[in-house]
């Protein structure tokens, strides 16, 4: 695994008060071994999309393997005055136990499945509860947004530009981690370069152009250091009557005589259709037609569509902070539940959370995920939810019924299930060996290949079928029905 | 200075990468010793509001002081095969040696003023524009949205239980940071609580409750436990047939006999002014008057304005996504702009970005800025920039006029003027005690206070002048019109 910057300081502490509270009460009142089972999922895809990527396991293992109350840690909360000495004494001697389960990263995913499964004493499964939805709902939620921009801008590199606008250092960071996951090329967050490998790219700022008496001699100056990496900013006075005339110059009288070739102009402002197409056409009369035009500046998912749609003559794309803050929706919202816990005879009761809206009902039990895909298309079909001891019998058709309208049924065949879910940690040891980010990034570029393009819509998309075996739904009726609370439950007058 | 989380890691590296090929240009081209000096500030204040509140400047102030490129750092940039070994050595030696100038943490600002002034050899202060600006967004983004969450509660405290949904690890941490100077009471972040000294709180969540086999029972534990801090939350079944109703019975069978009361009941769910008047009236009904109500769940300053106007019954409220995120306008755009260099005679040249849009247009020149309180009301009046070497004279009148309108005039006198900008370092040497963060906490309500109401509404408030000196307005206008480019700039057809 790579270095980590998680590694270099002690997340132990980010946790709710409240967990601490909880926990302490579940050990005194004789309750901390109780095992208990939480499932991370999320109900709504973030702007409207069909579907939402998986990100962050990475440093949600980090945390989990270094998790460790200091001295001072445990000082602090003594402080407090509210915590038993015997929890104190647990937490300075802390071990992690659980067991975790996860999707791997880079998986679509959709709501209501449960995409990390923590089974382990309460104790300790609900103290993790923060780190867990912290860690997956950032990533997830800026890889989302990137996998909307890399789709949108069809196949053109995006290169991710937000650091300055992110929401903290790690939203820079991690975001930049995350960015690439959902399909960026490149961040211009050099540490995120040095800590991930991300190639991290940048040429000039306006200020560059600035500083200099002229705009010729910036271009000169910046063109005779980096004759093999030559990106000339062409927007800081007037692009199309300065900053491309000025750039063909600098080609013909620095760069030729060396014997290189430009690399591309960046525009940053303006209208970046009318402006590309006009540089466009004033490189190739010049003989450059080579030279790439990178535009940046307020760009998503909507514009980079619009621009591609209108002509304008773009080979990439710098986006900024309405990725890095995935601006037009930035929380998403994933929550932890718990959905059963381990009786006296070794069994699990499944745990249900009411709601008077439907979606916020949860689905109790301790469960498995499969993707089905079909054999001929080779496309995902219906993602399938189940107790954790159901098998799944690729040789015999399955029908698939909408948990929420059960006359709505699909019978499927010829078929291949693929298990979501997967071991990460085992009575608290990592028994995961994370693939690279290079590998996670392949693996969401062709787990979003195998979705129908239906699903990839930016609005109004079809929605994913994510079902629930006919044994969980019973179970899921059963509680609802025993409950008798749910038809007036909430703020019911 | 509290211990900082940012000094156990290494940030130096975050930053974007052309600030590095622009820096090491800078060097190679003879140039990295030229004096410039850059401002950051804002041009929209998020939410449509009047004002928004300056917040991060420690982070960034030990970001500087411990700015160090290690050997893996130099190997990293080596390996990019476009740095010259004079910058890798440069940065390998490293000293920050920059003159910075900021406003005081919890100052209310207002869009164009120069909230941190960094002067020095280009090749470093173009170096930390990322986290210059990385480091003040952030944290004046959370601390002007919980300025306005505070003021919405109309003096009820306001909890900030975000973490779960921040984007990354120190979006929670100095978010709650910045939350609590901007009025929030507390915060439900453990780690925000041991680092800054902000109260954590917290009691219980609906897993608590649903892992016993009856609402009752969870009460009755909790209490047992925590009967000097006992807050049950309501929720989890049906707030009023159930949740207040146990509620009670505890505090009657539980905590009377112990000599004790409650403290709280909480409400996450359903309508909440409806729920509050009813468990409120219940409450009292049984004797328990003293027990306050708080409530959470989507809330917002909107949210809390129209429940306290319709009477809810409410004495604190817990707010997570809306605030940690600034959901509704998750990005503070504040910029980072050369705005002079010395010219070989010791002299500053002005330099101005222009741009098609009025607002886009930079104010040239190295400044320093002044609010002015009316003597009589005590009231801030108006912000005046000017040139770095012009002296107020109080006890003279002041023409001011609005740098977009010149025929708007307003003649002040009986006036005090402050100094905003205060030295931070001078030759890279950190000559500044930051407050503590209760002091800038209070600072932060003190100068609010200053601020006519006007300024403060939610939607169309007044718009606070901001004033140019009559001499930075006409090196301004001088070099605009000298420019001759203005009228043709940007994506002009």
């Amino acid at each position: 695994m790579p270095l980590d910057l998680n590694e270099k300081r002690n997340l132990t502490m980010l946790v709710d008060f409240y967990e601490l509270t909880m926990s302490n009460a579940y050990l005194v009142g004789g309750m901390g071994d109780r095992v208990a089972v939480f499932d991370m999922f999320f109900r709504k895809i973030p702007d409207r999309g069909g579907f939402a990527i998986f990100a962050g396991l990475e440093q949600l293992i980090s945390y989990l393997r270094a998790m460790k109350f200091t001295d001072e840690d445990i000082e602090f909360l003594r402080s407090k005055k509210i915590f038993s000495e015997q929890f104190l004494s647990y937490l300075r001697g802390f071990k992690f136990a659980c067991d975790v389960w996860a999707f791997a990263e880079g998986t679509p995913v959709f709501p209501g499945e449960p995409m990390v499964v923590v089974r382990g004493p309460v104790i300790q499964a609900q103290l993790i509860e923060t780190m867990v939805l912290l860690s997956i709902n950032h990533q997830s939620l800026i890889a989302t947004k990137a996998g909307r921009i890399a789709r949108a801008a069809q196949g053109l590199p995006v290169m991710e530009f937000g650091s300055r606008r992110a929401q903290g250092y790690d939203a820079a960071i991690y975001g930049a981690r995350a960015a690439y996951i959902g399909g960026c090329a490149s961040t211009s967050c050099t540490l995120a370069g040095r800590e991930f490998g991300i190639p991290a790219v940048g040429t000039m700022a306006h200020s560059w152009v600035q500083l200099f008496d002229s705009e010729y001699q910036a271009f000169e100056t910046y063109a005779k250091l980096y004759p093999d990496d030559c990106t000339l900013l062409v927007d800081t006075y007037n692009v199309l009557a300065s900053g491309i005339p000025n750039a063909i110059k600098i080609f013909d009288q620095v760069l030729a005589p060396m014997g290189r070739r430009a690399k591309a102009v960046r525009i940053d402002s303006g209208d970046l259709a009318y402006l590309s197409k006009g540089a466009r056409g004033m490189l190739d009369a010049a003989g450059y037609p080579d030279v790439k035009i990178v535009v940046t500046g307020a760009l998503d998912e909507y514009t980079i569509r619009d621009l591609l749609q209108q002509g304008a003559k773009v080979d990439a794309f710098g986006v900024g902070e309405r990725l890095i803050t995935s601006k037009s929706e930035p929380v998403f919202g994933g929550v932890y539940k718990l959905v059963a816990s381990l009786n006296e005879r070794g069994e699990y009761t499944p745990k249900i959370k009411l709601s008077e809206s439907v979606e916020k009902i949860t689905t109790p039990g301790f469960k498995k995920a499969y993707r089905f895909y079909s054999k001929e298309s080779g496309k995902a079909i219906a993602d399938y939810i189940t107790h954790h001891d159901e098998v799944i019998d690729e040789s015999r058709p399955i029908t698939l019924f909408d948990p929420n309208a059960i006359w709505k049924r699909k019978r499927i065949s010829n078929f291949t299930a693929k298990e979501l879910l997967q071991p990460i940690f085992a009575g608290g040891c990592c028994i995961y060996a994370p693939p690279t980010l290079e590998q996670v990034r392949s693996y969401c570029q062709e787990q979003t290949r195998l979705l129908w393009d239906e699903v990839k819509r930016f609005e109004r998309p079809h929605r994913y079928y994510v079902d629930l075996s006919q044994k969980l739904w019973d179970t899921k009726q059963r509680m609802l029905l025993e409950s008798g609370q749910w038809s007036e439950k909430g703020g019911g007058k």
